[in-house]
Formats: structure tokens, sequence, C-alpha cells
């Protein structure tokens, strides 16, 4: 919690995790609890965000984007969103629950096309300057089954990130496994494969004990 | 030079300086001397790059541009130049002439908007990856003569980047005079207030003096 009590919660996850559907159960949550919300995501959250979110799902210059430009994209739509929102957000006492944050660039860009980790450390530092999360929420579910749920989806073509491969989206969530591991006072994992009652009410648990036990 | 005969040759200093001038008559100069040249810009030059360029000359979401997320935009424009032209033809043995490169971030964004050193010296390195200039030609003007010379161009409205004021022209001025004097091996200062053929004769007497001696 910060100083004027103002909490940071991100939410990480492979596509189709399920993260979307448990940050609207847990704003509701603590919507009830009387705290004041903010969603937000990543990337994205802001004007310059969402038109930089456009560039990556969109952008097919032919020659492709690469890697390096993926990753310093995502992290200048960050850095708007710290200072325009959450900084600003957290200075009023407010939960700002925030779909994907710093730890997506080091496991898509970083581990999964395994860029070297300290200009992804440098980099994402730079980002987001003092607005770390109080507490990281990893959606945990086997590569498989994300992209199953994703292919479900009644939805347009798949866009530009979701057209990986299986063996990408494994080393997706090993990456998200290893920084659990790596950093357990901050991360929480839940296994995405429970039912979304069984999710969410592991996430409740997982809250109140953290902030306001 | 590169390996392979390639050699990238970059173009600072502030609006106004008359830099494109002085690559359009290098590049002809070059042609007529038979090397085959490539004149390339930043941010821009690719078509990622140029989507980029918008975002950053035209933004304007209310809250305005943090300086993070500036630079950060500016290095995506250039990593993914790197990787998309520079470096192949680097590998083709042409002379590279860009409009803008990596001292432009460390100037601007480093000193003019007073951002830390190191994590600017680190995105940079990130970006351009080994293709570091072989030469960097600054064209001085006083922070006066540059921002007269814009305010009497036929043009629209100024963009974002040509309304700061003079005191931010006179801290980019002094940036690049004081890269210059650091690695004084690859920067080349010119006196941009002198006629445009003097000018021109001075940029072509280093480079041969450089690269063709």
């Amino acid at each position: 919690m910060s100083d004027t009590g103002g909490i940071l919660i991100s939410f990480e996850g492979s596509e189709g995790s399920g993260k979307s559907t448990q940050i609207a159960r847990l704003a509701k949550h603590l919507e009830l609890a009387g705290r004041e919300v903010l969603r937000t995501r990543e990337p994205g959250g802001t004007a310059l965000g969402e038109q930089i979110r456009h560039l990556l799902k969109h952008a097919d210059a032919g020659f492709g984007m690469c890697p390096e430009a993926e990753l310093l994209l995502f992290a200048a739509s960050r850095a708007q969103l710290v200072r325009e929102v959450i900084l600003p957000a957290l200075d009023a006492g407010k939960v700002i629950l925030c779909d994907r944050f710093l730890d997506s660039t080091t496991v898509y860009q970083g581990v999964a096309r395994q860029l070297s980790e300290d200009p992804v450390q440098a980099i994402n530092g730079f980002a987001v300057g003092s607005a770390m999360p109080h507490l990281t929420i990893v959606v945990d579910v086997p590569a498989e089954v994300g992209m199953e749920r994703i292919q479900k989806r009644a939805s347009d073509l798949p866009d530009r990130m979701e057209q990986e491969n299986i063996e990408f989206y494994q080393r997706v969530r090993q990456g998200y496994l290893l920084l659990a591991d790596q950093m357990p006072e901050r991360f929480f994992v839940v296994d995405g494969t429970l039912d979304i009652d069984s999710v969410g009410e592991l996430i409740w648990a997982e809250i109140n004990e953290h902030f306001f036990a």
C-alpha cells in the first residue's frame, strides 16, 4: 500500500487465461467493500497508449516489427499510463487494477522472444519509475487451454499477438512462473483452470490477506 | 567504414539548421562519385517508423506526452529503422545518410528535457545495437537563427516539436557541442550560418578526408 492508501494490483497471464473476467469480478468486490476502483489496461489506458496499442496489434509492414521496437512501444505506452493515470490515482487513494503491466514485457519480450535481460530491466525501470505493483496476480493456465479458449471466442481474425505458436505461449507461462518463484512477496499465482467462481474466491481471499488483514 | 564497405553518416542539428539541404547536396556528390546512397530520416524511415513519427508530431492528449514516452517512441522508431533499413544497406555496401539518429535522443530527451543519463544511454544502445554512425555531422547554428528560419518557412502551424521555446533550443545546441567535444573522432561540427555552398564544401572535404583519403 502506498503512503496515501492507494493500491496498484497488476494481473498477468497468457491470452485466454481469464484475467479480464477476474478483474471485473474483483472490481465489483472492491467497490462493494467501499473502495474506489480504477481499471486500466496495457498497452493502452491513455489516448496515446491506445494509439500505440493499435500499432502493436495491427502493424504489419511486410518486414514485420522487430522485437526491440515492440518492447520499446510497450514501454512507451506504460510510461504514459504511469504518469497520466496510475500515479494520480495512487495519490487519490484508489485501487488500480491493471490488465498487464511491466511483467508482461519481461515475459513476452524478454523470456519468450529471448531479448537480453539487462536492457529489458533498464527499460522497464525507466518506464514505470516508482509505480511498482503492490501485488501481481498471475492467472495461470497451460498454453493449450489458453489457445483453445482464444479460438472459441466469437471474434474477428486473430490479431498479430494472438498468432504466435504454442511453444511461444509455453515459454510465456514458464516465464510467469519463474518470476513468481523469484518474487514470492509480490506475486500470487492462481490456477486459472478452476471454475470462474473458485478463481474469484481465491483472489479475493488473497487480496484480503495482503491488504486488509 | 564497415567490413563490407558500407558507411553510416548521421546529420544532427537544431530545427532550421539546414541539415536537410546539406544531406541532399552530399547525396548528389556521393552519387556523382559512384557511391550508392540511401537517405533516411528519424523518426520514420520505415512504415512503422512513419506511424510513430505521426504520433510524436501530433499526439496531444490534453495531458500531454510525458518525456519518458517520447524517448521510448523515438527509440522504437530507431530500432526498426536499424534492423529493417540500415543494417541491410550497410551489408550491401551503401552510404547511408540519416537525418537525425541516436544523438538526437541524447540531446533532445537527455540534455534538453533533463532525463537521467544512464537509462537514456541504455535505451539508445538497445535501439541501435551494432549500428553506430561512422561519422556524425552537426550543422551548428545559434538557437535564434534556427528559430527564425523555421518561422520564415511557408508551412502549416508549427508542430508539437517546433513549439518549444528558445531556452530549449539553446540547451539542444549546447548538448550537441558537448557530445562533439566528448567524441571528436566521430563528430564533425560545421558552422551552419555560412552560406549553403560553403557549408557543403566543408562537409565534402571532411567526408573525403574521413573515408576516401
